[in-house]
C-alpha cells in the first residue's frame, strides 16, 4: 500500500518591506517543494513580496497557495484575535482575492488555501469558525482544497460539504499517541537523515512514532516542512532524496472529497 | 448629439471598522448611482466593509468598481508617497483582486477600476506610472474600463494600448479654461439644482461654463458626485430627476476604445 | 455622608484621520468634563488627532488622561487579542509615553491612565496581566491614578501596591445585583434626566437601582458618560445641571490609596 | 587640533515583530557604540523590541536616542510622504514620547533624537519641516540635541535658535567635492581597515577624500556607522581599536549650540 507520490509544501513569503524570515531562504526552498503556501498580507506579505513569490512559485512549477492570517502584522498572526467568524472570513476572503490577482496576472489561479498560524488552529477546533469559511470557500471556489490537519473540525465539515481538503503530515513536528502535534521544545533539533526517514515511513507505512513511545497510522496527502525552522533547505534536499530511492515522486496533491 | 444616458459613479464604503464618511451616508447614495467605487482597503475599507458595500451594489444593479489607493489609512490615501512604479502597480493589483473576490462571491465581476485621491492624480500626470498601471491592467482584465479624466496621460496610454475607460464630469468640481478641475474653496456651495442644470447642459450640449468665464466644450461617459460632498444625496436625487426630465437615463457606461 | 464633587470623563480622540466619532462632538463634550481619556494610536487616534485633542482639554481645564487600547484599529480595540503581559504592558507604556510627549509640549502632565475597551475589561480579571500592567505604571508613575471598576482585580492590585486608582460609576449602563454592568441592548434608551437622577443619586446616597429589582450600595470617584452614547452631550448637560443644583461640584478625582 | 574623543552612533532596533534586520546583529554592535538611534515604531520597531533596545543600551551605558521615521512600515521609511510639516511634527512628538517612557521606566530620559532615512533628508532641505521640527523640539526638550549633517537646513535652523545639534561624520559612505555624500553603488564594499583609516583621519585632521578626487574639510561631532551595512560589527570593532590606538576615546558627543 506504498504510495507513489506525495505534496511538499513550506510557507512562503512571510517577509514585510525589507524584512524577511531566513534573509531570503525562499529561493532555494521553491525549486524543493511542489506547494506554496504564501502569506498574503495580514500576518506577512506586501503587494511587492507576493508579486515575486507567485513569479518564483511559477518558474519553478510548484502551486501557489494562498496564505491567509489573521490581521496582525506585529504578533505575526500567532495571537489569536476574538473576532467573529464573519469578520474572519471577510479577512479571508479579501487575502485570496489578492493573492488570486496576482495568480491571475500570470495566467495561473490558485492551487489551494492554508490558513496561517492562529487561524489554522482556530479553524481545527472551532465550528462556527470552520462551517463558515468551508462554506464561503465553497461559494468561491468548490474545487480549491483546503489544507488541514487530518480529523480536525474543518476537515469534517469540509468533507461534510464535498470540499476538497489535503490532509498534512508535519515532518518537522513530533506527535502524541492521540495524533496531536506536540508543541513543546525539544533538546535536540532533529536531524535531516532523521525527520526524512519519519517521511518515509509515514509515507510507506503510514505510520509514525510517537513522543509516547508508541506508534499509530497517520494519513495525510501532503508533507510540510516550516521554512522558518533551522536547516529546513537540507531537510527539504534530504526528504527528496530519501523519497526518490524509494519511488516516492514530489508532486500535486491529489486532494480528497473531490 | 444629445446622449440617451449616462454614468452616475460615487466612491462607496470609505470607511474603516467603525468609521463611516457621513455617518452611513451609502445606503441613501447607492440606490441613485450606476457604478460604485468601492474603497480596497490601503487608503479606506475593511474587508466587512467592502462585503457590505459589494452586497449593497448588488442589490441595487449597481457596478461593483474597485478604487484602489496609497496605502495610507491615515492620510485616506490623499498624501503622493515616493513609491517606485512597480510598487504601486503592485499595491493596485492586490487592491483589485480582494475586490474581485467579494464580486466573485456573489457570482458577479469587476466591473471597472477607479484609483482614489493621489494616485488618480498621479496616473493622470505620471507617464511611467501611468504606463506600468495600464499594461499590468490590461494583462489582468482586458476588458475592465479605468475611470479617468479625459486628457490625462493615462487616458491616452490607454487608447495607445486599445484598452477601455471611462471618462469623467465631475458634477460637484468646478472647470478653469484648460478644462482643468479648480480646487481652491469656494465662497457658497452649490445648490443640488445649480449642478443638476450643469450636468443636464454637460450631457445635452458637451460643455461647462469656467471659473475663468469662458465656456468649453467636456467630453465623457459618467457622472461623479462625490460621496462626501455636503448634501451628495440630494444632489444625485436633483441630478437624476432633471436628467429623467430631459430622457437621459442613468446607466452603467459604454467605455471608449474598447 | 454626601459629597461635594465628583469627576465626570468621556473618552475623547477616538478619531482617525479623517474619520471621527460622532462627527466631531468632542467639542461639545469637552467643556462638560474634568477629566478626557484621549485615545492613543492604538485602537484609535493618530498623532494629529492626539495633538488637538490634548489642546482642547488644556484650554478647558480638562484632566489629560491617556487611554491606552489593543493594537487593533479594525476592531476599536473591542476584540481581545490573545498577547502575552509582556507585549500588552509594552503596548501600554508606548501609548503613554507618546500622550504623554503631547502633555509636555503643553507643559502639562498626564492626568490618569484609562485602559480602553478589551483591554479595561482584561484588567478587570486577569490577574497577570493586571499585575504586570500596575507594577510597571506604578514603577513609571507612581501617582499617576488608574480609572478601574471597584472590586476588579486591577483595583485590588493597585490597593495592595499602594497605587492610586479612581473607581467609576458608569452613568450609561445598568447595574445586577452583582455590581457588574448589564451590556445586554435595551429596548428603550434612559432620558438625560433619568440618567442624571441615577447619577445624583449615587453622588448623593451612594446606591443605584439594579436591573434585578434590587438596589446595590456603589462606590466611586468618577462618573464616566460615553462620548458615543447618543445623546452624550444633552446627558453631560443635564448631568451637569442636577448635580449642580444639589451642590455636587464638577471637578478632577481625588484618587484613592495615594 | 586632534579631538581627544568621538561619538559613535548606529540606527538600532529596527526590527518589526518576529522580524529582524541582519539577524539578530543589535546585540553584537550595541556594545561597540556609544549612542543608539532606536526606531520608535513608524518605519520599525515594536514597543517589545523597543524595551529590549532601551535595555540593552542602558547595560552597555549607550545613549538611548529616538529615531523617528515616517509612517510606513512597508518601505521602512525610506519613502517621502507628502504630509504637512504639522503631520510630521506631530508624528515625530508622538514617536519621542513613546520612547522618552521606556527611557524612563529605567530612570533615563533621552540623549538625542535623530530622524530616519527619508525623513531625515527632508529635515536636512525642507525650511518649513526643519523649522516648525526644531522649535517643537525646543518647547519639548531644549536640551535634546539633534543628530544632522553638518550645512544642511535643519542645521542652520538648530543654530538660530540655539538648539544643540550633533553633526554627523558617514563612516560608511563617500563623500563627493561639494561634501555631499554619494549614493551610488560601489563596485566594492569598504574593508573595515580603509574605513577606519579614513574616521581616524577625520577625527585627527578634520579631512576626507572625495569620490571626486578632492580632499575637504570636515566637521562632526558624531561618527555613522550603519548597522544594516555588511560586516557592520567588523568595522564598528576595527574603528575602536585604530581610534583607541591613537588616544581617541569613543564617548557620547557635546553637542554644539548648547
Amino acid at each position: 500500500m506504498q504510495r507513489n507520490s506525495v505534496d511538499l509544501n513550506s510557507d512562503m513569503g512571510e517577509g514585510f518591506g525589507v524584512w524577511t524570515i531566513g534573509g531570503g531562504v525562499d529561493e532555494a526552498i521553491m525549486p524543493q517543494i511542489s506547494s506554496a503556501n504564501i502569506a498574503a498580507g495580514f500576518h506577512a506579505g506586501d503587494p511587492c513580496t507576493i508579486a515575486n513569490t507567485v513569479a518564483m512559485a511559477k518558474k519553478f512549477g510548484v502551486g501557489i497557495g494562498v496564505h491567509p492570517g489573521y490581521r496582525d502584522l506585529v504578533g505575526f498572526g500567532r495571537r489569536v484575535i476574538h473576532a467573529s467568524s464573519e469578520e474572519l472570513v471577510n479577512d479571508v476572503v479579501y487575502q485570496c482575492g489578492a493573492m488570486r490577482e496576482f495568480a491571475r496576472l500570470h495566467g495561473m489561479d490558485l492551487s489551494h488555501v492554508k490558513l496561517h498560524g492562529a487561524l489554522y488552529m482556530h479553524a481545527a477546533v472551532d465550528e462556527t469558525f470552520a462551517t463558515a469559511f468551508v462554506h464561503t470557500l465553497h461559494t468561491l471556489d468548490a474545487g480549491m482544497p483546503i489544507y488541514c490537519m487530518a480529523n480536525s473540525v474543518i476537515e469534517r465539515i469540509a468533507r461534510t460539504c464535498g470540499h476538497p481538503v489535503v490532509r498534512e503530515f508535519y515532518a518537522d513536528r513530533d506527535y502524541d499517541d492521540s495524533g496531536s502535534i506536540v508543541f513543546s521544545r525539544r533538546v535536540h533539533a532533529p536531524e535531516p537523515g532523521e525527520i526524512a526517514r519519519k517521511v518515509l515511513r509515514a509515507c510507506t507505512e503510514g505510520r509514525v512514532a510517537t513522543t509516547d513511545g508508541g506508534d499509530i497510522a497517520i494519513e495525510f496527502e501532503s508533507v510540510c516542512v516550516h521554512s522558518d525552522t533551522p536547516g529546513a533547505v537540507q531537510i527539504l534536499k534530504t526528504v527528496r532524496e530519501v523519497l526518490a530511492q524509494h519511488d516516492v515522486a514530489i508532486q500535486r496533491p491529489v486532494p480528497r472529497y473531490c
